[in-house]
């Protein structure tokens, strides 16, 4: 048996890289960057105008007029235009400015026909004009290796025209769920049933983080078919979740068919409460994480172990969720031995935070799990006094 | 011209609650709940064996044995045999506990041959029992109305065996993007060009809200095309969204075209920099805003009102982002006249938060929205003083 520690050291270890592919700009949310998004551009390219009005030439800025219009730009049209003292060019938003000019007098600022202006309101030297690479200069930087890819950094990169860029790969996932016990939800309850709950939990968490479940399936209570689902899953995926059949009873399949397809186990046990059985096994470059049957065991190693690995494939730095201090509201006691890790709630009182559990801890107890974060107990520690600030590992918004 | 404040009242006024639709489990994460999911079952539904192990009869708890092991229950099974006292059941983790057991031992406390046990370590009564109900008593509610649906949520409703869920339908988006100037990233520059990159900021956007884009176009700068997006759009979506071509320019063809179309305008300008000339429109129970050309207004107007509907029609109740307090680190100033969005950085120092601006805040000026929070600076004021408490408004981990 190791400790949670020895444990996330070794999935860890498991977290390579996932590989590096092209994606287009549209598909790209959420994946990480894998190479420097570089500017061949200047934002804007050339210097435009940022109102509809008329460009005025550098000399006419004091004149009231009447000013002659002896032509247009419109936005996407090249400005060939020569425009001479006393003259003014009608111009849009965005449209190129024509050389000599210095400054576009909005439509609202004059009285105009349509052969000429009168200024009523006179503008300065440069005004409501964009320079040329005001946003982004050619040659720079826009977003870097290892950036999560937001919406604002797509609208980014195509503003420099990249159309397409390179993302590390997320890394695939199987869920291989077991126990002869378990039906589907929707259907009538038999005696000795209950309906299988933890494909549609990891289902949820895995479509948070954005990682393509590639195959689930449930294995019936027999080698044979463990064997089956298992050898189908690590076809299909880098990472395989299984749930339940790992403890040391006569029907639990998983360990003894991942030896029998010839699977290496890593560890089979982690002195912690909940989650014990979970049990790491390696297949060439596929990594097989067998969480217990319990739902809280299984939500508590998937945050604990599945989602940091998952998230270093992927090539995130941030793989740890954020933690913050509150102070215990009530004593809280557990058995010397294992590392616990107890659910909670937290709320705020006169601007400090407490926390209390969630409620009866035990493993079976799915609703514990409707918690704003977790706190991890030491081995070696039974109580928990009133008062004691504790560490919380916050669950954000994905648990409440 | 109307004022913020007024802006998102009429544009809220059109927030109508989509329709509730029924949705498999494993379809319904990130939408609104729009019936409570009550129980059926108790969960567990039986006494079952925590562990993997042996039943004992009530009155054995404190004997040494050897007992002898006349049967076993397997997980999914019906516990029918009758334990007399004297005897064990070999029992299965999850397996129905047997009538007249009250514990279970586990493997690990006795010493087993094929036909007895010898116990090693004895078990107080219920050891290792979960109960019938223990998580979820029957006829509990689960998950109430308007909960947004997380992992937990799909886990806890198929542990009661809810198959299908009833929620809000999401509201269906169109975007359609003006301007001759525009080409997609990928191809070259032409003298008067520039490259689209608001319908990649909007679809990344609207992808993070789960918003399904229904249509997207570019409309060409002529009357009857605009006509042709537009109406596609709303023969689409429940909501269009329009970049650009909604100020006075002669080729400002989307409130002209809407015109046509029968649409009723509901305002042509706000109060406010960037984003004064958003507007806009109905048309029976489908909602148009006309979003202006630039990126930023469109980013911080997105946040400002399109956010907010969209989360409005998806039947969720924290419509707004989370807002906090910090102190401005230098003094900003602005002209009065309009309400002024400002993107800045949040920065703690000695636990202390301050802000300053994301630099230049002209609304071509993308990278300014790489930001921490938007402030909002009232129409009276010109100066923010060093010093200064400001609200931010949170843009969470969206756009850095």
């Amino acid at each position: 048996m190791i400790s949670p520690k020895e444990a996330i050291e070794k999935i860890l270890q498991r977290g390579k890289l996932a590989e590096v592919k092209a994606v287009d700009l549209d598909d790209a949310l959420g994946y990480v960057l894998a190479e420097d998004v570089v500017s061949n551009v200047n934002v804007p390219p050339f210097n435009n105008s940022a109102m509809d009005g008329f460009a005025m030439h550098s000399t006419d800025l004091r004149k009231t007029g009447p000013l002659k219009i002896i032509g247009e730009v419109q936005a996407g049209q090249e400005a060939k235009i020569l425009v001479k003292e006393g003259a003014v060019i009608s111009i849009m938003t965005g449209a190129a400015l024509p050389e000599k000019t210095n400054a576009v007098i909005p439509v609202e600022n004059v009285e105009a026909s349509e052969s000429e202006i009168t200024v009523k309101k006179a503008v300065e030297k440069g005004a409501n004009i964009r320079l040329a690479g005001e946003d982004i200069k050619k040659g720079s930087t826009i977003i870097k290796v290892g950036t999560v890819l937001k919406p604002i950094s797509l609208g980014l990169a195509a503003s420099v025209g990249v159309a397409e860029i390179k993302v590390y790969e997320k890394p695939k996932v199987a869920i291989v769920v077991t126990g002869d016990e378990l039906i589907k939800p929707g259907q009538d309850l038999k005696p000795g049933q209950i309906y299988e709950s933890n494909s549609f939990f990891l289902n949820g968490l895995l479509k948070k983080l954005e990682a393509g479940v590639a195959y689930s399936a449930k294995a019936k209570d027999t080698l044979e078919d463990t064997i089956d689902k298992l050898s189908m899953a690590l076809s299909k995926a880098d990472v395989v979740l299984t749930t339940g059949g790992i403890s040391v009873g006569k029907y639990d399949f998983v360990a003894k068919a991942l030896e029998k397809i010839g699977a290496k186990q890593i560890f089979d046990k982690v002195s912690q409460k909940p989650g014990k059985p979970l049990s790491l096994f390696t297949y060439d470059d596929k990594t097989v994480v067998s969480l217990p049957g319990n739902p809280v065991a299984v939500g508590i190693c998937f945050e604990l172990y599945v989602r940091p690995l998952l998230l270093k494939m992927a090539g995130r730095k941030d793989i740890f969720r954020k933690s913050f201090k509150a102070i215990a509201e009530k004593p809280i006691r557990k058995k010397k031995g294992r590392t616990n890790y107890i659910r909670v709630r937290v709320d705020r009182k006169k601007n400090i935070l407490y926390v209390q559990t969630t409620g009866a801890q035990g493993s079976g107890v799915l609703t514990s799990m409707l918690a704003d974060g977790i706190v991890e107990l030491p081995a070696d520690v039974d109580e928990i006094k009133q008062g004691q600030e504790l560490e919380v590992v916050s669950l954000d918004d994905d648990y409440k």
